[in-house]
């Protein structure tokens, strides 16, 4: 077996020093001078780019784009748009939730002020365009429009993300909508503009399509799952953040579905009340465990990982099969 | 002579019928089950959309057009590409200046909250390009570039823009450098990409990009100077606006030029108080009409049209001369 981890690792690195050279060229045009330089967009901007992330996006583009006969070389600037515009959502989504820290560092908003952040997510949708649109492909209508889907998916995920956190009655299905919106389409996406700058034919688009969606979805109710069964130290996440935060996660609303009277009540009380009490996130945990919602849980990964797998069976190439499959398992930390 | 009056107003009835008729079926789509549907994004969006504007970015667009050969059907949905990104810079800028109200009507994010005009914003950046995308023309990679070029551009003055508020050493020449990228670059862009739609020579492409960028610069100019001589009725602009907001506008930043040693220091500690009398106001207008800096900004104004008319002179259709003639007059409020 080729040795995936050193390919993708390979790729990372074609990332980081295509992104890193974009933005310093955009970040220092000659053209300005000192007092006509905008200090307050570009060193925020500069900021929040340098946080290493882990590149999925670009990844998973690059390797589609290769699996179809595709260079990286064709595909590089598209793959660092797909990352610029996945961090305008960071920075954006940031001060809507009005998160402190990203990757341990703090916010834009919180170390400037919401103002700056504005501006920096979307100048960063202007530079991921620019970039997009130094792709090698003779198909960059179709690539353009593919993002432009994505940006206005990701968009309007949000908002029914941000309208479930204050709505009662959100459902297990509304909230898979929501997630394959918010956090599937991207990946998606990024996955189709590979395809497509490679000149795939329409069957192996759809297999792809279908492939990075369902990992999208699996990928997400896993992140869900880590959030009360991860070990602190490696994951870098306090057990129960996001039910101290009361988001409306798969379990909580798995557990919603499950529940008896008594115990919905109990969910439906921790997370209307302000009451940050450790106590509260045991409490919550234990329903969890009773109603085995993380069983539940690990089924859908499963199911949706299995679907994932279906999908890529459909496409010709056992290089690019393999490939992608060792890219599912690191997406779903079981690489170990 | 052509009414060009009636026929401009033709263009804008297309405008809004196109505008319209996209935004509903953008925000009407029927895969929406009514829980799936975003709400909080798409009330506040046909909100802010149903405001009347003055459409000058897709007029340009369109009269380009057509100058150059094209026909207004082609170059439609550019036209309210354009238009859709100048709200998004309404909105993302009434958030960062505080406003209360724009067009007469409350501003989003004082009608629902700063979050909600954030994704509203976003939304119509990923909406303006898929519209644009759907633009008939064998240029299109080139249209789209241009639009990229424009989002990057007011994104990058919007910062100036707020750095000089606070800025204590900015002048006249950093702010004609700010308007440059904040006002007339998205009126020159909008331009370029109806002569580009048109299939324009570069000849052509020069002249009306000189042209658009100048008169965005003497419309700018002339925006300032009615804040001190405007009619308040006619206008319904309140004067001294700017004065009463600290905006270093071009009458301000001449009138530091042209100050003496005495003037500047009550020009400065006007600007740094928080005491916004009537008198204050008054006092800078007297020493803006003793400095006579609104004479320098109707030569600027002046001077400014006629570069643009310069660079409209370099074309060789008569008619499309007449035209843009025609609507520069319109822009500056000359047609009385």
């Amino acid at each position: 077996m080729t040795d995936y981890k050193a390919l993708f690792d390979e790729y990372r690195a074609k990332i980081d020093t295509a992104l890193s050279h974009y933005l310093q060229t955009q970040t220092k045009r000659s053209y300005f001078s000192e007092k006509q330089y905008p200090h307050t967009l570009f060193i925020p901007l500069n900021y929040i780019m340098d946080g290493s992330g882990k590149r999925i996006r670009p990844l998973i583009l690059l390797i589609c784009c290769e699996t179809f006969g595709g260079t990286v070389d064709d595909a590089l600037n598209a793959a660092i748009a797909v990352e610029i515009l996945h961090n305008f959502t960071l920075v954006h989504d940031d001060i809507m939730d009005n998160a402190d820290t990203r990757r341990n560092k703090v916010t834009i908003h919180k170390k400037w002020d919401i103002n700056t952040a504005i501006l920096v997510g979307d100048e960063l949708i202007g530079l991921s365009y620019r970039s997009l649109l130094n792709t090698r492909t003779g198909r960059l209508d179709e690539v353009v429009k593919a993002f432009t889907d994505g940006v206005i998916e990701v968009c309007e995920g949000q908002a029914l993300d941000k309208e479930y956190e204050t709505s009662t009655d959100v459902t297990l299905e509304d909230y898979m909508n929501m997630i394959r919106k918010k956090t599937a389409e991207l990946l998606r996406i990024a996955a189709m503009m590979g395809c497509i700058i490679a000149n795939a034919n329409e069957k192996d688009l759809l297999a792809i399509s279908g492939y990075a969606e369902n990992l999208g979805l699996a990928f997400q109710i896993q992140d869900d799952l880590l959030d009360v069964i991860a070990n602190e130290e490696k994951f870098g996440k306090k057990i129960g953040g996001d039910i101290l935060e009361k988001k409306k996660t798969y379990l909580y609303l798995k557990a919603l579905e499950l529940s008896n009277d008594g115990e919905r009540e109990i969910l439906k009380d921790i997370y209307n009340s302000d009451d940050k009490a450790a106590g509260k996130i045991k409490e919550v945990i234990n329903i969890y465990r009773r109603l085995k919602v993380e069983d539940y849980a690990k089924k859908d990964v499963e199911y949706f990982t299995e679907k994932a797998n279906d999908c890529l069976a459909m496409i010709d190439s056992t290089e690019g099969k393999s490939k992608l499959n060792y890219f599912s398992n690191t997406l779903l930390n079981r690489n170990y």
